[in-house]
């Protein structure tokens, strides 16, 4: 396949985009933590949100959308809470910061949540999420993000995919990770059909009058004019499959993540000021962590874990099904398969972190 | 029409439901509470979650299932978190008790949350969210339920169709209320379809094979026989339409509800021991409670929820479509017209009362 490039490794991919962050002025530990957060995308396979972003965010320094070394203020906080401004910075550093200060205040007092304002496209969700993992807690994470989604009866989108993970421990099984977009599909799913050439299902999106559409590349450009339409929340068009509860979720995400920290909410994640100048985006995450020993002792919850995600895996499988699969479940197979065999880039974002390092200077040695 | 019976006052049937728990045994603040949450049912228009459902009440207390003078225990407590063991009481008491706890915590340190354990099916779950709208808190309340609803890709219905509940205050709007089952549908909506002798749409239910079918009296024969199949996740079969979305939801609601304070999982929550004899349910609910000023002035947040309650409403409308909805919107419309009219029981329901009424000789004067 001319696409496929040569696999790299995390190792060498992560130490690559770290030098790059720090080549645009951001600190070493912020710059190894944006660079983690990438790097953990493509090794759970969802390589939208990995290193193909990386570009983005060269940009966004440089265009000074996104401060490499913002100044971060804590608007709020009490014993469980925090709600921390990020100066415009990037997403990742202030995110693992907000985490850490959840878990922090969890370990103290039973729970910790933390709300971000003022910040820039988090990578995902799942990543956050799950540093609960390690420390008996339940992790969760949600941000809002670009306008992609329309709401129910509407005809313009006026919400994003707005994302929630939420990360459980188990015993001897492998953790319990849900990391899900609110909305039926992502636009990435759009673009393959696109370039395939193949309809999408009805119910995956809306044309310019807010009807169900087949047609990718229409509503893929309809987002590019802003012409109406777009994706349809979990559970499609309507009411007739229940579409409003997808809308719901998006809504519930939209609103703990945006209107909880003071960010931006209904709103592009590219604003541009009256002469056109780009704008920092004012995105805003949630994030939180409960102990488990702060309801139940934590061995017998994980023991109780293992037992649950075991039915669920034995259980009797439709007719033409081959598995039944429990969440987070792929993706930590698709881990162990990336970090044996390398990360396969494509050609495409190959091409672009080599440009990169051609343009910033940094040596592109994978 | 035969089946409309007389619109009833909702005054009067809190005082005939209250009666009749008291009459079987339950304290009379428990016996208010009870009634009070089967009648806010009503009021919402969730009437599958009504006064309909007394019946059960009476014959679960009366089968001993449920334990009208429960001892509830305190099995773990922190600054901001409880789990209470229910005694296999009436869930409706126990989760007024345990909201309030979590407020309660939430007032003194940002946020608190309460699990229960071995209750009873707590009627809406909306009614625990909806009581921190009063106290500037955003409420949230999940439970888990009767074998219902398929995983992706499995034969059998291994959970329940799950609710979260969800209510945030807002200013000058109404409050934006989500209560929502985990499933494409409830159960209801085939029974309501079977009556009808209408096909329901693919995406909603599987039979038997685990195979998606328009005959929803196979679905529900199939329940009785436990034979397989059952409602379909949020997003409806396979992964065309993302229904493991709407199962990673569901078993978010599981692992939060019945897992975490050590509540039976992936059960039946009608058990029977060796002889047949019905056992009590060991149902488990989940509570919490975030104070707004615990992340941001109360007020600023609550005048953004107006914004975007107003936004939502008044964006473009997709071709068709005559209005966009905000979650809660449609239940307090209803609540409004049913206060000034009255609740329509219908005859079936409205018999079932009468007889209660008659076995317990309290009197039913409405």
């Amino acid at each position: 396949m001319a696409d496929a490039g040569n696999p790299v490794r995390a190792r060498g991919l992560l130490a690559f985009c770290a030098q790059v962050f720090e080549k645009m002025g951001v600190a070493p530990d912020d710059a190894n933590v944006a660079a983690d957060v990438l790097v953990h995308a493509n090794l759970r396979g969802i390589d939208s949100h990995g290193v193909a972003r990386l570009v983005r965010y060269v940009n966004g320094l440089h265009d000074g959308v996104m401060i490499a070394r913002p100044e971060e203020r804590v608007m709020v906080e009490t014993p469980t809470t925090i709600t921390i401004d990020a100066g415009a910075g990037l997403g990742q550093p202030v995110s693992h910061r907000a985490m850490l200060k959840a878990m922090e205040k969890a370990r103290q007092y039973g729970c910790g949540f933390a709300t971000v304002r003022n910040s820039n496209h988090y990578g995902i969700a799942g990543y956050y999420a799950m540093m609960a993992l390690d420390h008996d807690m339940i992790g969760i994470s949600t941000t809002n993000a670009d306008l992609l989604v329309v709401p129910t009866f509407g005809r313009d989108s006026l919400y994003g995919t707005n994302p929630i993970a939420v990360a459980v421990p188990a015993g001897q099984e492998l953790p319990w990770v849900l990391d899900m977009a609110t909305s039926t599909v992502p636009r990435g799913k759009l673009e393959v059909h696109q370039r395939g050439g193949k309809a999408i299902p009805l119910g995956w999106a809306t044309d310019e009058r807010g009807v169900p559409t087949p047609d990718a590349s229409q509503v893929l450009e309809n987002f590019t004019k802003r012409a109406g339409g777009g994706l349809l929340p979990l559970g499609g068009a309507g009411e007739e499959f229940s579409g409003y509860k997808g809308y719901g979720i998006g809504m519930l995400v939209e609103i703990l993540s945006a209107v909880l920290p003071g960010a931006a909410y209904l709103t592009s994640v590219y604003p541009r000021d009256a002469n056109g100048r780009p704008l920092p985006a004012n995105l805003g995450h949630f994030f939180g962590a409960w102990r488990l020993d702060a309801f139940r002792p934590a061995a017998e919850f994980k023991a109780d874990m293992d037992d649950l995600i075991r039915r669920l895996k034995g259980g009797r499988l439709a007719e033409g099904a081959t598995r039944i699969y429990v969440h987070g479940e792929k993706e930590f197979e698709e881990t162990d398969r990336r970090k044996a065999n390398g990360i396969p880039l494509g050609a495409k974002v190959e091409a672009s972190l080599k440009q990169i390092a051609v343009d910033l200077g940094v040596p592109y040695d994978l």
